[in-house]
């Protein structure tokens, strides 16, 4: 899927060093050259002079066509979550890493973006999670990676039972368990030896960690399924549950966390000739193609 | 999905012991009972004084609804093969021992069997794999659980690369790789590390043998995948592509082997309250409910 | 090595439930029946009437000549790190499911402590580990399972370096890394795919907690190595060191954490005809020979 | 440990490609130079103008003070397993890919090589493993990295047990075991899910090969243990044992193969300043130390 030009973009940054500074600049140099109106989130924007509007998250969002996140995979989670409630495409600029999520590095910063602007860029779809605890303690949060429910006191133990659409699935003795989406694969799950996914595929991996029990193995289940984790009514076994590491709420014994696909999708927009087996072959150091 | 009831049955069994003729035997009686045309495959009827026609898969499977195969889940594989085309429902008697596939065990036949018959049982649709290698040599055949590509003298490895709709994946040095339905995920693709998958997903997993390299890790993508796995050109790395372990064919150094989805799905029928998952809690080793 | 009879005993309880209560009383009786003098750990004794002396671990170890800890395999490694010191013997009786330490159950209790008590009873040695954090500000700490240097807020990454006996090993980004005796081979190492070790063994395993490279692995060490952990500089990444997951410390940036063995050994006392391998077999599900 | 120089030095290649041929005639260039008696092997010769005595193997061994390997890890293998019983040392050059066993690329030839023969270099000992079929119909056999035992026609089940200095450890149905020296853990039993070991372990480990069981981890003995392997009595389980993949020989059911360490040592002489976990940095792609 190609997509059409942008008149009005959000820039996004949540780090504040001299290299997304600089990343900022020739973003909004950029973008004034083409005659689109910039909004820069204004906490990104403070102590520097820029030539563009600044406001807050909430006050972009309504009023963009694209928004660009400018940071490492962490800033990209962050945005990713606010962005795909709005239906708008998400593009990002690494900190000089190539990440599975912002691949635009800086020192192609200009000719990328411009392909991308120009309307050559490719969207990619990527689900995410939304989790609960029952009892409507808090609101449901959403995680573009994965949900993990795991002890509050890692490296420490947690019983829970697994239901999946209801039905019965195990009871677990571990740290806890990483639910992930396909985005997530190459992430945490990864480092507890959950299989990798394209983000085309429509499923979720739940992979425990540090399984009590040698019979526990990662589990693939479509991506529709409805995950509740109920924690074990021993006192004193406080959980809690994180969202990309990056949100985390307190669960008690007895209580359930509620985890299934969130109803809005996340339009990652790539620059061309981008692939995720590219980026796996780069990032996890997969051996490419044999010469003679 | 439940099933209504049945007027023609054939058995397969593949094994001749006296514990499979039992239960040939009883089968027979129980569906002679019922007043259901029963044809027995006459390599499994051979010395057996049987109430029933005999006669070759060949004759009896356009002549049915129903079949029972009777054996351990290596008798189920290949009965399945042979069903799936036909599109009839396939419902497995176990030797004693719960399998994924075979769950009617002998103690429970006529009472399981009978609501079977009755039309109470549950239809699980499982999708085959289809292999064949590039340039014709030899006819496409299926898998159930799944397809190996592996080095004809394993241990030993061979170099390989993978293509997923065409494009480049990675080349990998490992002993092979399994290409594995869900309904394989139990099997030897758990065996080497490969996750858990349930008939209802949709997803194919590819789990390396032995990898050299140890950034190879299992990988799920979706169903309808085209898989294709090209040997390297170095002369002397001969190596097979298996079916269930059943059936294999040679690979010569530049050849592909080109995967996916069969056509044909098997339709294998369950009694009632059987669960994929319940299969794992009792074959896996997985803990059940906590008693309090 | 088999042991000879004991004329005083010390019994560490420390958990307070009708089931330890009960077992209390059983080798309390069968102590004074044997005219050996009895002290029960104060503790331990509150609230119930024990016809024994009561004292605190600080006084009965010094004064017997055995030490009898009834509890789990938590409850064993307190008293482990407590008993080894004074080179005692320790034999342990479990909550009513075997254990690798606490070896005999409470439906054989007289039996089998009678035939220890007899010395009929093996030794079998178990190395601790003992760790100290650079700058000697906390004593070193010793602990029988395994020391391990994780992020303080897990799930969450820490980087470190590792050196054995002062050469550079690798730097790593992990929730942390797993220093492992043998005698915890079979348990929190386990967990995190760490390769199982009998006692006999001397050697140390290192096992990576959710490593974020797929290249980190498993390794085992001589069980005379010295291993400094050296986290790194970066603001903000405060980890822990835990011992038997029983006593934590807190772990500043640029501080090193230095492992080896420790000074004195476990005598542990196992009931004849028990064996690591048996107790493999029973509690990991491993298979028992074959019948016919 | 150092070395005093040497008087006169075997040759062996058993490869015969170009740069094999190159390596091979800058040995001898350099060799000559040093007034050192040199003696080629004659299968690497053949066809090469050498200024240099040609000789078998086995004439070679008794009448040199070292023995040069020029090729791969491979070629290392084979030579190692001559040359231990000799007690000569070992130096390896590699065909240009730094091996764990060959450590002098061709680049640094002339430099390294001079090092080691001027007596700069360092003696690391790694222990052979020496494995028997039961029934003595094929003489003891050894293996420097690893001894398999695994089905005939892989992939395919065995069944087997396993004893430890005569007592039974477990019962396995997988497709092999590998039973590995610490040389070897960074070879098979890596790729198989085994832990690494440095040469100066004195340590087994034994890695299943595809477990039927979940429960199947990998183990780790002492040196000294004697472990057999007892092959199912079912009939149509053939099985092979393999010394480091190079040597084969057919296993029967109901026959073991008992494996414990070699009577001789490898001494491997390597260049000053190569380590063990240089090399694992190397070749395994462990991160190096953090630049700040």
């Amino acid at each position: 899927m190609t997509t059409s030009s942008f008149n009005s973009v959000g820039v996004f940054a949540n780090q504040s060093t001299p290299l997304i500074h600089e990343s900022l600049q020739r973003v909004v140099t950029l973008l004034n050259a083409r005659g689109v109106r910039v909004m820069v989130e204004e906490t990104a924007a403070k102590g520097l002079k820029l030539a563009a509007e600044t406001a807050t998250r909430t006050d972009i969002l309504p009023a963009v066509e694209l928004v660009i996140a400018i940071g490492g995979d962490g800033s990209m989670l962050g945005a990713a979550r606010d962005v795909a409630p709005h239906g708008l495409p998400l593009v990002g600029v690494n900190r000089g890493r190539l990440g599975f999520l912002a691949d635009i590095s800086p020192e192609q910063l200009e000719g990328q973006l411009s392909k991308v602007l120009d309307g050559h860029g490719q969207i990619e779809e990527h689900f995410l999670l939304e989790g609960v605890i029952s009892g409507g303690k808090a609101q449901p949060a959403t995680a573009l990676n994965e949900i993990t429910v795991h002890s509050a006191a890692m490296p420490s133990m947690i019983e829970f039972e697994l239901y999946i659409d209801g039905g019965f699935v195990y009871h677990q003795a571990s740290d806890g368990l990483i639910v992930s989406s396909p985005t997530g694969s190459t992430a945490y799950a990864l480092s507890a030896g959950g299989p990798i996914m394209p983000p085309n595929l429509d499923a979720i991996s739940l992979v425990p960690m540090f399984p009590h029990s040698l019979s526990s193995r990662p589990l693939v289940v479509p991506g529709d399924a409805e995950l509740t984790i109920t924690l074990g009514e021993k006192a004193g076994t406080e959980a809690k549950v994180s969202f990309d590491s990056q949100l985390e709420f307190s669960v008690q014994p007895g209580e359930s966390v509620v985890v299934r696909k969130a109803e809005h999708r996340l339009k990652l927009l790539h620059p061309p000739g981008q692939s995720f087996y590219g980026v796996c072959r780069s990032k996890l150091g997969w051996a490419s193609r044999q010469t003679s």
